[in-house]
């Protein structure tokens, strides 16, 4: 790209000679805008079309010129583990030995094993560890992405755990959004008393961590091994008490109605749903509950159990893509990866995958008013490309053809 | 990593402090050495090994300490078609509309469409296309990439390619094998004469390009689709006659026995083999045919069929991983990813992966002599990785953990 001029700080930056995918909701899929502008003022957007139809009132203290390139949102991961110590490489060896993911889990590995060392590392080392996955995921054009807790499960380490996904903010150019997930699973010394232990989430943790403005919203893994819809209703009841908006893991390895928990409680989000059934699509479609499709974990510890995509159009609800990055399930930091895994594993359109990882994402985060498509009024958050149609962002397999990433307007 | 003294031209570079994946034959497994050293003159590694038995005799002008980082043989992709024009991202997008692989072939769409933009393009814009996708294998730290051409299917055209493929070599620190593949498909103008273009291919084409020094090995797709056992030993008979080894993409599609036939032929290698059955490993055992397993494909076409992975190792034959970087059916450019799908589709080992885009990748190019072991005599072509151990290079998904690659010492 030419700069054309020097911007000033407080002037007008514009990016013409682009092709747009705006995915504006009045448009028809990609909004797509040939000969298309973007112009951006204190890092907000305040024109997005065609750029014959740009007022002539916006001087131009900076252009642009993007020689044709494609212009779309910056993408959103809204679905991330990405704080955390260590890894489960070795977790991977004894699978491909034959070893299953529930006994994994149940030798001792697994989740809890994540904790131990998350409990281990400080809050700096947490940081250090945790930059260079979200370096991966900011090179490939993610300006806003979210970071769940949940290998502290106590106070102190779910504190740390946040306070690193914010430092994570302080430290690149990239919206993080945290999530407060402390009902992930049971620690070590809970001694199997799930109900002791999800009344210490509701209220201790959570209203601890709400009260320092630590979470953004709270989120809950709902399964057999993990917890059950009552269990989660007590979090969500505390959450709500606390004026957090909810999301929860649903329905991944079986139908628990974690669906239509979510649904109930208005919830942001429900996410991985392999086994969600009619009822349970219904009911978010109802409750502006956006389905979050995490191809990454289904495709890494082979399930075979398909999310119900069909449903999800039936009924008209959003649905969401994400990398679920992390150690156990889904070491995936590439939004593009997954919008390919989304396609090829799931039969997701390219319209479907680029929505999900843009405003069908920012949805989920509840941020649909601040990011995830180019309108007037939204953050300048951009991702200009070296493709030549929307389809090949999804379409390619480990190659990235990202050209330039703007964050509020720089 | 810290040079602790700069290095003279013809001096000796000495990698200290480092742990390697020697992948030496003599070794078991990965052949891993703790506190390990490479040293490398003229382009060569003189010795690797234990820091601690490194004869003192070894003159050190260049001493990097590799600060407890890995080492491997630099990666190898010893199945691409990477020198291609435009990308069939359009086709991609059908595919997910409902049409099969070979609906889209009836369709006008297919390696047809291919041959068509290869054929509009010159060989400089072949070169400036390809080099982003070598520059993404480059990325991750392959050393050697092997490219066929195929797209052609007429003299002029596969010279164009195979000579596009040369000037990578040339634009790059890689080493590019070249293998001509003129009986790839069947190109509009021989009107669906296959034996009139297999007479072509053996009797004028490829006798061309052979006297032209412009490939390395000959291959062929033996398939309903493409060309019969019988079309194909006519290929191969050619190829005999101007001295060069034989390649066979096999039993991807259906079993017409192609990798007895590629053992018969004493082939380097057979690949795809989702069919192949159990004569057909024990021939290529015999033959000491690897079998090059290309998971990229399976997982973008939707396979199901797997490749016999246990008939290859209950008859002891070596396997190979690759990207198969093509526009159809693997548009893709990381072997890290290919690993992961090698193992998480396949099931492959950790080692057996790592072996596959080292040590047995480059025994699929005849190029064990040369590259694909930490062994002094060969081409010291390293890549250092910032892991804790090998296995992370396998279990991650769209991470790129290169801290160095060394190409030819350099
Ligand atoms: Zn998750
Ligand atoms: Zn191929």
């Amino acid at each position: 790209m030419v700069a054309e001029s020097k911007g000033r700080a407080g002037g007008l930056r514009l990016w013409r000679n682009a092709r747009l995918v705006t995915m504006a909701e009045s448009s028809a899929g990609l909004g797509v805008v040939e000969h298309g502008a973007v112009a951006a003022r204190d890092g907000r957007i305040v024109y997005a079309g065609p750029e014959s139809e740009m007022p002539a009132t916006l001087a131009q203290d900076e252009r642009i010129d993007c020689e044709g390139r494609w212009i779309t949102p910056g993408l959103i991961d809204c679905h991330t583990h990405l704080v955390h110590a260590g890894n489960r490489a070795n977790e991977f060896e004894m699978r491909l030995a034959g070893a299953t993911y529930e006994e994994v889990a149940k030798a001792g590995g697994g989740i809890v094993s994540s904790v131990k060392s998350l409990r281990a590392a400080n809050q700096d080392e947490l940081v250090a560890q945790s930059l260079p996955r979200l370096d991966a995921l900011i090179a490939e054009g993610a300006t806003t992405v979210e970071v769940k807790s949940g290998y502290g499960l106590d106070l102190e380490n779910e504190q740390k755990s946040l306070r690193a996904a914010r430092q994570l903010g302080d430290r690149r150019p990239v919206t993080i959004r945290t999530t407060f997930l402390g009902a992930h699973a049971l620690p070590p010394e809970a001694r199997g008393d799930k109900d002791a232990f999800i009344d210490l989430v509701a209220k201790e943790i959570l209203p601890a961590v709400a009260a320092e403005g630590l979470a953004d919203a709270v989120d809950g893994f709902c399964e057999g091994i993990a917890f059950s819809p009552e269990q989660m209703a007590r979090v969500f009841d505390a959450a709500k008490t606390a004026g957090l908006p909810v999301k929860l893991h649903a329905d991944q390895l079986s139908n628990l109605h974690g669906a239509e928990l979510a649904a109930r409680y208005g919830a942001l989000s429900a996410d991985h749903l392999e086994y969600t059934d009619e009822a349970g699509a219904a009911a978010m479609a109802k409750a502006g509950t956006v389905a979050t499709i995490l191809p990454g974990a289904y495709y890494f510890i082979r399930e075979t159990k398909k999310p119900p995509i069909g449903l999800f159009r039936q009924h008209g609800v959003r649905m969401a893509v994400a990398t679920d990055n992390n150690p156990g399930t889904s070491p995936l930091t590439s939004l593009l990866l997954t919008m390919n895994m989304a396609a090829t594993l799931f039969g997701l359109t390219v319209d479907e995958c680029l929505a999900g990882v843009t405003r069908e994402a920012a949805r989920a985060l509840g941020l649909l008013g601040e990011t995830g498509t180019l309108e007037a009024g939204k953050s300048a958050d951009l991702a200009i490309w070296d493709i030549e149609r929307p389809a090949e962002l999804v379409y390619r397999m480990g190659f990235n053809p990202l050209h330039a990433r703007i964050w509020r307007g720089q």
